[in-house]
């Protein structure tokens, strides 16, 4: 008896030092081998054309250039909203702003914030064992503690918790916040983007033996600009261009120190924005390239957005994505990466698992479903296949580009740009995206939200 | 005597032996190799924002952009003319169409040509030990044999004379030219790509111990669309997108071949297009991106092309280039590299030797020369470092975009789109560019051209 006690003893100091070895950062376990870590870059307001991978003639991002030729670049990815609370929500649980009858935009007073039942991306990662931590603009509800991101999955949070020109006297003083805690008043903007980047290596550097997230929602290209001071002044495209060339600078901190720490080929790093460029901003805002319209609009350049992954040894070089995709996949994606399932208790999760694509696998179940374009209040447009149909038409720039007309239908492969009207030529398509629509907008309203039918 | 005369007959034929054993193409002179063989792939009618590397969503040009990611992708880099002939003619010479008095659009029966006069890139080359070759649109003259390529320094030609929508019963039966001699009427055009290519494979494979020079001139995306068989149907961006994809195999085809002959090192390989995208073909014509208008126009639509440069172990591979250039640029450079200079004849040359660029140094006199915009009869507008002046703008679409405000002033860097005019802001840079323009008209009218005064 005696003897097996000792025995025990031993085998269990030999399993904590093992453990305690593992957590110390030198071995990674064959289980944490198996789960990538995940970087997700998000930036705020930045366009389809804002990157010199997607045309732009003079805003230079050779980093963000090489993380698309060293990975796959998306041709057809889009944010979950055109405006920023919304966007950030999808993404965060992988359902269309109707699902959480929080589809408006968040002032620092305002009453509410991401519903305390859902199930963030942070919190199945976390469930899986994953470091987690966010650095940037939260913009996900304020005034309950429940609200934040430390009640919301993640380790650590640094950052302003909504956007950056929701400023005095219309606001309360902008606070930069650490954990559930103001860690300063009226912070210098143009320290935002260094400080979240060095608080994500840091981070990285920690936590290197385990898998870890680390959502990086930068406050930058949203107005008002801040460039860093190594940024100002530089860019041939002005104050825009400074602060999207530091971004650009940041994602290549954080692709070296993964390439400089041997974690390549275990993290996915998705770089992509919230939604299109503000483009009422003027020079200020920045570029769909090719598509049109921007920011607040269900026209594409509001809502389709540059979208890179990067992963090597699992994503091959140089692939060019054009499957729809959007943020909501995201969610599904990474918690399938980190062998997790969304909750099943009849709550809609509207993301696709699109690890084949990263695979570079076919996975035809995903070429003809529907995308809903929200607008974010209510349904405004649905796209299946190369085909979009426009219920209701809405632009910031209050243009009007078809006088009216509705419904209006594009195919957006041969028509980029939704140039052509295709609703008279076609009406058995109109038909079709309708009927999706109207099916859609049934079970959302049957399903109805955490918050209630409002 | 007859020791000396069998010496010398023996080292004649030693001489006779390495030359011969040299055209056969195992060695390549010492002189040869400081001469780097040129290809230039020009496309008729593609659009700043038609390739994948510049953004477009659903045409895919792995190949090209694979050629941006190992060379040089230009982002301010301008054709000749926002038409065809005009744009050649500016290639050929490095020279601005007004020089020339030669600023239309030949069709098959126009009386005129490229003057006798002209000192083309191909001559150029020829004299300097190139062996030359023109597959393609040759689009500069056919009424007389003095205007055809052979007679301009080619020492080879296959290819449609002029545009493909030249076609009865409007205009005689287009004619697929060999050398000065018609070698099929009516010719399928779904064949032109493929054969331009093969015959630029085989003039590659024949001449690759001595420097060459092909020029491509393909005849698409110019309408009416001819995909080849393997690339009809196979675009999501329909048939436009199959006859870009069919381009982008046939640089591929090239690169790989030089490759595989190991001639990649001493190889200039350039890619752009003869002007924008012919917009007012619809979903038949491209697109420039973010660049306003297209075709036939002065705005950046109509004459900002993609560039893109390859020479690797010169050109660093994963450049971007801000700097303006254009196709009169390469004129001069091309010559430059092969150690040729453009006549001193009192005749000028507008086009400047921008090997400093491709070598990756600072060359600060070409950072502010002015270019200038022909439409192409007339000129449009001056640029100089960021300012762009338009004098006199039109756009084949009918559209006047700033209800006849003239002169309008924009700032291309912060302003790529030509969006936010600031003549009024800015009124000490319209005069100076206002100058610029009158002196470069006074300049170009005292000179005159080879025509004389019309």
């Amino acid at each position: 008896m005696k003897k097996k006690v000792t025995w025990l003893a031993g085998a269990l100091l030999g399993l904590l030092l093992v453990m305690s070895f593992m957590r110390s950062g030198q071995v990674r376990s064959a289980d944490a081998a198996d789960k990538p870590n995940i970087i997700i870059l998000f930036c705020d307001d930045l366009g389809y054309g804002d990157l010199s991978a997607y045309g732009h003639p003079t805003i230079r991002t050779p980093n963000l250039d090489r993380m698309a030729a060293e990975g796959m670049k998306f041709t057809n990815f889009y944010s979950g909203s055109p405006a920023c609370t919304a966007s950030r929500y999808a993404l965060l649980t992988g359902r269309f702003p109707v699902r959480s009858g929080f589809e408006w935009v968040l002032y620092p007073k305002s009453e509410r914030g991401i519903h305390p039942r859902e199930w963030t991306l942070a919190e199945g990662l976390k469930s899986a064992g994953y470091a987690t931590a966010c650095y940037g603009k939260w913009h996900l509800g304020t005034t309950k503690k429940a609200y934040l991101p430390l009640q919301n999955g993640f380790d650590e949070y640094v950052g302003l918790p909504y956007s950056n020109d929701m400023l005095p006297p219309q606001h309360p003083p902008i606070a930069l916040m650490e954990g559930n805690d103001t860690l300063q008043l009226n912070p210098d903007q143009a320290q935002l983007t260094a400080l979240y980047t060095e608080r994500a290596k840091a981070f990285i550097r920690k936590h290197k033996a385990e898998p870890f997230f680390v959502y990086l929602p930068y406050a930058m290209p949203h107005v008002p600009l801040h460039p860093g001071e190594k940024f100002a002044g530089r860019s041939p495209r002005g104050t825009y261009g400074d602060v999207v060339e530091e971004i650009d600078w940041s994602a290549g901190e954080i692709l070296e120190l993964l390439k400089a720490e041997g974690l390549d080929e275990n993290t996915l790093v998705f770089f992509t924005s919230d939604n299109g460029p503000w483009i009422i901003k003027n020079e200020l805002g920045g570029s769909a390239g090719l598509l049109r319209d921007g920011k607040g609009s269900t026209w594409e350049g509001g809502m389709r957005v540059p979208g890179i992954a990067r992963w090597p040894g699992t994503i091959k070089a140089g692939t060019l994505q054009l499957q729809q995709a959007s943020t909501l996949d995201l969610y599904t994606t990474c918690l399938a990466l980190a062998g997790q399932s969304p909750p099943i208790d009849g709550r809609s999760v509207d993301g696709r698992d699109i690890s084949a694509l990263l695979h570079g696998k076919q996975d035809t179940t995903l070429a003809d479903r529907p995308y809903f374009y929200y607008g974010p209040h209510v349904l405004q447009a649905v796209r299946k296949g190369p085909w979009k149909l426009h219920l209701i038409t809405s632009s910031q720039t209050g243009r009007d580009y078809f006088n009216g007309k509705l419904p209006l239908l594009f195919n957006l492969e041969t028509d980029p740009s939704e140039q052509y009207g295709l609703s008279d030529a076609r009406p058995e398509i109109v038909q079709e995206l309708m009927e999706l629509a109207e099916q859609h907008k049934r079970q959302a309203a049957q399903e109805g939200s955490f918050w209630g039918k409002e």
